[in-house]
């Protein structure tokens, strides 16, 4: 690619995709220590409540973004289902 | 929620969130000035090899991140989708 304002761009997109994968690589460890606590502790794994009030604040935190409150709810629902089976996993392997 | 090592986990959790919130408003950002420019010079919106190499940059990125290569390349996909749309907004709009 030989366009430099695109080649501008694209490098920005994958500086930012990097920290995202960093990112969320640090949240998965997260909650693999919540699913091991809760599994010592004797917690329920689910906890309908706590995900409620993480989507309300994430869609608020999404219109100070200027981003669509509707796709930030998809993607932490999307990342929400990934840690479920993570969850699963440990619980059968 | 009375229990300590939750709510601090919760939180780190929440920290992340707010980051990945941000950082792909920052991420869209972008893209939109992508779409416009190569609406104002005439490029093709679809680069079929960007995103192949976009893809296999990201699993390598995963696996130096011990996170699953499959989801990985599941999320850039999500959010992919998700430019597309707004590309489709941008030409109806």
């Amino acid at each position: 690619m030989s366009d430099d304002r695109l080649k501008h761009y694209r490098e920005s997109i994958d500086n930012i995709d990097a920290a995202l994968v960093f990112m969320l690589a640090e949240r998965f460890k997260i909650t693999q220590a919540v699913g091991r606590y809760k599994a010592e502790t004797g917690l329920p794994a689910a906890d309908p409540g706590r995900e409620v009030r993480q989507i309300e604040r994430l869609r608020a935190l999404a219109n100070d973004a200027n981003l669509d409150a509707d796709f930030t709810e998809k993607f932490l629902r999307f990342i929400i289902e990934e840690v479920i089976r993570h969850h699963e996993g440990m619980q059968t392997g």
